[in-house]
């Protein structure tokens, strides 16, 4: 078991990570989160599969008491009625500013829970318990909470901060393996833009994470969680460096909107989007032939796609330049300098686009 | 015409009041928010009488484009389903981070504006043109924005600072005077609970408020601004001091609350509640027979009522009890001093409502 800590002022958390690391939740809730209710925000799924788990730590609490919330399981339902709901249904149970909110689940849970905390009774605290391994190492740091509005994905949201993050690795072992392999390549993602030995480390050992070698796990998720945190320590709001962590998703945001977010997961468009930047990187000269074959091969040995689809290059110019992240010409583009370096390119849509 | 500070660190910004203030949004958009695209959020009455007094300056504006959303007027449509709307036509019109948002209009205009600015893309900065009397000396500073939900008021939102705040005195010209009232509500409330200079400079001046002499305005708008700007500085989100801003409020909900929030407006309900807050403070013998006469000499000169309605006590109590700003077991109702002293006394609802 480790810890991660991340430095955001008086809006400070620590990340602890391991198997195991569910039965320090009494210790973290008496430290950092002295609630006398507690409201589980999950869905079916998840309830179903380690609900007894976290039911049996959280009824030896003295002077605790937790409710379930439940929303349906998917993306479809990461909406703005979807907080609502959660949110008249808290005010049902009387939760006031003395309650706190626990997000146990993926990607979709998090970053709904996270947002209903942020906007009821104006902030309430909450925990994170993230159950997948994007989830895990990508939205356990940041404060990203929000939900999609037709036409756009986290449209509506806010930054908050939980007030601690769990990391339980043996909740991967339940994990669909097409979700670890999105998780991995967040990891490698990591690995590509802020550090070579991270990216070494996979290469010699992605086989060990996809059989769920635990040590092995919790080492690379605890290094994920400290690059992304040592970089939204820098740029908690989203001004510049941060801008670094979407390495692979302008073409990958392009590839799951022309696909409607249906056949393709989020991070296999990341790592196709990641092949891309590759690609695009090394036709500019920018990295070394081998830079680039290293970053195709570890995303295909982890078993990930490399290969984008073949949409017309107009529909592809189209949709990366609708990406919210877009300023009003050039978009900042996140090119690779060599293994565990990127930076910030602004590029047309045309620019980015020609290496099809 | 004169300037408030409100010092939030980097969230800082500047309220100007007076006649005639709204020509110096140009240079405050210049130097507060310098955006390329405004989004204005009002409501239909307020576009209609104010609607070209705003228009004329921004098309003076050089590069700067405009547009229009409005809102159902009324408090029933502080809702998440107008926000939700509202988001929705701001990705249609592709707003983005670089755009702004004007919050043109009373109460629920700047609460929904302002919770849209905070939300949509997990934020853009918003400029605040209060237009009511209660919206300039209450809203304007303290960053709540929000919206209700069915069994509960403001229970969905955010503390969200403005970039900048204009209050135009001229537009209280068309403010129905039952609404100038519910403004001067909370201008007494600032007096009793902090000031007895202005206390003493309403007992004096009210009908010249009354009467829309614009200087006295200014000076008794920009006083009310500053005392809430100093109590808020010193407890931004609200975990002590910015609790005295509760004055007459504990009571005032429950009888909007009892009232099915139809006959009663805001500013009546919280000066019925000041004149019960006066009456328990000197049944408590905490402030002087003298004092309690003032306030509610004051109150009846201003026009405004001062008797409570005679619903039983076991029903105001259950309304006490069920007020969002209890705790488990007391509440923290605001008494009286002396005129110009407010404190925190710990009371049950029982406590409470046996001055009836």
């Amino acid at each position: 078991m480790t810890t991660v800590p991340v430095r955001l002022k008086n809006r400070s958390y620590k990340i602890t990570v391991g198997a195991g690391s569910l039965a320090t939740l009494p210790a973290v809730l008496r430290t950092n989160m002295p609630v006398s209710r507690l409201f589980i925000i999950t869905n079916p799924t998840i309830k179903k599969l380690h609900g007894m788990a976290l039911e049996k730590i959280l009824k030896k609490i003295s002077g605790l008491t937790f409710h379930w919330l439940t929303m349906p399981d998917g993306e479809r339902y990461k909406t703005i009625g979807t907080v609502e709901k959660l949110c008249r249904n808290l005010l049902l149970l009387k939760a006031n500013r003395q309650s706190g909110i626990l997000a146990f689940g993926g990607g979709v849970v998090g970053d709904v829970a996270g947002f209903v905390a942020a906007v009821y009774m104006r902030g309430i605290p909450f925990i994170q318990i993230p159950t997948t391994l994007l989830a895990q190492v990508d939205s356990s740091v940041g404060g990203k909470t929000g939900v999609d509005l037709p036409g756009g994905k986290n449209i509506v949201g806010a930054f908050y901060q939980p007030r601690a993050v769990i990391i339980e690795t043996r909740f991967l072992n339940t994990l669909p393996s097409r979700e670890l392999l999105c998780g991995l390549s967040e990891v490698i993602k990591y690995g590509i833009l802020w550090d070579s030995k991270l990216f070494a480390d996979l290469e010699k050992n992605v086989g060990k994470l996809k059989t769920l070698h635990h040590n092995t796990l919790t080492r690379v998720i605890a290094r994920s969680c400290a690059i992304k945190a040592h970089i939204v320590e820098k740029d908690e709001r989203e001004s510049g460096l941060r801008a670094l962590l979407n390495l692979g998703h302008t073409v990958g945001h392009a590839i799951e909107s022309l696909s409607g977010y249906r056949a393709i997961k989020h991070g296999e468009a990341v790592a196709m989007g990641m092949s891309y930047a590759a690609r695009l990187s090394q036709n500019r000269g920018l990295i070394s032939k081998k830079d680039e074959q290293r970053i195709t091969a570890l995303l295909e040995k982890t078993g990930l796609p490399t290969r984008w689809p073949s949409y017309p290059r107009r529909s592809y110019e189209k949709a990366v330049a609708s990406d919210k992240k877009a300023g009003d010409f050039k978009i900042s583009y996140v090119a690779i300098r060599k293994i565990g370096k990127a930076f910030l390119l602004p590029l047309t849509p045309a620019e980015i686009m020609e290496h099809l």
